[in-house]
């Protein structure tokens, strides 16, 4: 699998990376342990400070490495590597080291203990801003506080879940700027 | 601007239309008055009952007639009409009729007074369900209580949003069952 070079990445512009939608996979680390989820289920909540919104089902392995550490990254792989993305997906941490079972390189994070995945286009390190949701919804609200992606290329082949196996592969990019007002952009 | 002929379509099973992530078109109601605004900040939360977070940021002119009505509809373009979500997000619903300016169509919603914009694939008709973080983050937590979308084409050219008035459009769909564990479908 390919390693791309990424670099320090504004955490307020955040959004260029996860608005699109990718399913993304989730590191994490407690008390020596590590692992890495698949998700689907985010969305951008603020600039600045840098928040996402995400929910981590309870039935997950890595509900409870999240929930106590606090921490995770989440990176954005690309359709080279959907079918790791899938099986992490469906296999569970419980029984599976990932990192070894699919071949990602994890890589120390900065401000985080869980790790980067070397394989994916862009991580960004969370810590938990808000847990309020979590015991009714298991959704966690982290912000960004450091964030790492690739420059080439500059838009990503990321990839998006229907459900039911299905996946949409980012297609073409399209400039509208000249619809937007300046104060807009 | 084409029409989509819509069917019900099931509410549990939302997430096939949402979760790849695209901008939506949200028409609101309230004391005879109507707007669109356009969101990109949102995720699916649960499939039984269907709930949707967004944000809706308070600048919006939308936001009072959501947070009043306590109801909106969740509408899915394509990109089609892609150069209309950009003027919807560019206007003001305080001093522009959207309806009028963009020509869409409005058509009566059966569970809620916000009408459905029948030039989109996909029209979801919401009511909140849950306020508590309206306050602190502009977040609306919204059950989908009645789902009506095209069944042609199959996989929407939805629009993504990237920021600085760069999208993405829906690429090609890629089957990724194999991979699957049975209970995961």
């Amino acid at each position: 699998m390919k390693r791309f070079t990424k670099q320090d990445f504004p955490v307020s512009n955040v959004r260029r990376l996860l608005e699109p939608g990718p399913v993304v996979l989730v590191s994490s680390a407690w008390k020596g342990e590590t692992n890495i989820m698949t998700m689907g289920w985010h969305m951008v909540m603020e600039f600045s400070p840098s928040l996402i919104g995400c929910l981590i089902s309870s039935g997950n392995h890595s509900f409870e490495l999240v929930r106590r550490s606090r921490q995770c990254v989440i990176n954005v792989p690309t359709v080279d590597i959907a079918r790791q993305v899938v099986g992490v997906g469906n296999c569970s941490g419980a029984s599976v080291d990932k990192f070894e079972r699919f071949g990602f390189t994890p890589v120390a994070a900065s401000e985080v203990k869980a790790p980067l995945i070397a394989e994916c286009y862009a991580s960004l390190e969370c810590r938990l801003a808000d847990a309020r949701l979590v015991s009714k919804y298991n959704v966690f609200i982290f912000e960004v506080v450091k964030a790492h992606a690739a420059t080439a290329p500059k838009y990503p082949r990321t990839i998006h879940y229907y459900g039911d196996g299905m996946f949409m592969v980012a297609g073409r990019s399209l400039n509208l700027r000249r619809g937007f007002r300046p104060g807009m952009l």
